[in-house]
């Protein structure tokens, strides 16, 4: 695994933002020529600037740490001016609550949307565990999973920013105990007595092979987190075809 | 609980500095004064500088990041010159290591010296289980578990920081799986079959509830860190009155 590899973290984070500069011109050179003509044409670029500015700072905060994203500094890694950045976003803290907000919807994209086209239950449960690995894995933001980064630089630090960082983690926390909760109540996981407490544990096993992966540049965490997953839910009972599938997959 | 408040952190900053400062001042005088007479009078002001510099800047490291310590803040923080800081420790990176070092040494004092003094096996590991909570609820660092944080800062920035982190956190690991591996060889934990992933799994809990009581300012998560531990050891087969007093402890 090379991606930890600060030069091609940069690599990555550059591309992107290459990706989404190119995006941008292309919607400013479109409204420039004509071609594309918007009610309301100034706001539309706003959006892609906002766009283009909240993925560079998602992907900053993952690597450096949210309290890296400044105005000035995402100005820099953007290439816009700083008065652009600060009419678009008003303060350092705005700019940061923006970022957890994007990064939020970032989440849902890739991690429980794809888990919904499951149907209710264990098979769901594990579609969400399963595409939580991919979203550490696969480096959705550079530095690993953005909240975790968040959590770490703000959760001795109180304020908005902290407040929206543990909204969302608690958020996600329900989410996963309701998804066990349904598992249960349809008899898939007759033995599981506490779904906050699965939960809780799913959480702390993600989160330390979403670490031990950026610390060590190996994916065998993820087989631990999979495995330890995996006894808890035959624990309760699960069904041992589905449970046996989903500890087997290589996270290479 | 109110420690994860901004400005209690701060207050028990500044008194742990201010603690510190006044040592150093009293071992300064009494070698003024000649009172205490070194054979390498330098020397040993020097340590104690670096012992002051070093607990200041292990809880700016908790709360702000170890990216934070660098040669002007920590003299900023511990009332030196930053000439005298740089004498001590030469680059930032220097004292970043120096910072991890002592972080390492305070993490032996607090957690495994005092389990120690238990008898190896079970009455051992639950012994460094619970220092590990103490350790993190009681904010032996500012910020709650020095290497999470210092892990989550630097773990996508490879370098010779993040590999200090990174060995310590693998020779904790490492210490705690031959702990319970001990408590196995002894008959205490028959049914356990692997070691290192009930630590991997172990650390998990522990750190999620060290990041949750700082993000929510709450303890009850070090609760739940206690009943997957307890449960765990219990399916391992462990003496069930040891596991469910380890399991009762309140804190707070």
């Amino acid at each position: 695994m090379n991606t930890n590899d600060r030069a091609l973290s940069i690599r990555t984070f550059v591309r992107k933002l290459q990706a989404m500069t190119d995006e941008l011109l292309t919607s400013a050179v479109k409204d420039a020529a004509g071609t594309t003509v918007h009610a309301d044409g100034r706001r539309l670029r706003g959006d892609a600037s906002r766009r283009v500015i909240l993925a560079a700072a998602g992907d900053l905060a993952s690597v450096e740490g949210l309290d890296q994203v400044s105005i000035g500094r995402i100005a820099q890694a953007a290439g816009l001016s700083k008065s652009n950045v600060a009419t678009l976003f008003g303060s350092k803290e705005r700019l940061q609550l923006a970022t957890v907000e994007a990064a939020r919807e970032r989440f849902i994209e890739t991690v429980i949307e794809p888990a919904r086209a499951h149907p209710r239950g264990l098979a769901r449960t594990l579609a969400l565990l399963d595409r939580w690995i991919g979203y550490s894995r696969d480096r959705v933001f550079a530095g690993g999973c953005f909240f975790a980064a968040a959590a770490a630089d703000f959760d001795a630090k109180p304020g908005e920013v902290r407040d929206a960082v543990a909204a969302m983690l608690r958020e996600w926390g329900r989410y996963l105990a309701a998804t066990l909760q349904h598992a249960h109540d349809l008899g898939e996981l007759p033995e599981l007595d506490d779904a906050k407490q699965a939960a809780f544990e799913f959480s702390a096993l993600l989160e330390l092979a979403n670490r031990d992966s950026l610390l060590t540049g190996r994916n065998s965490s993820y087989r631990r987190a999979r495995a330890g997953i995996a006894s808890r839910l035959r624990a309760a009972g699960a069904d041992a075809a589905a449970i046996d599938a989903f500890g087997a997959v290589s996270d290479g």
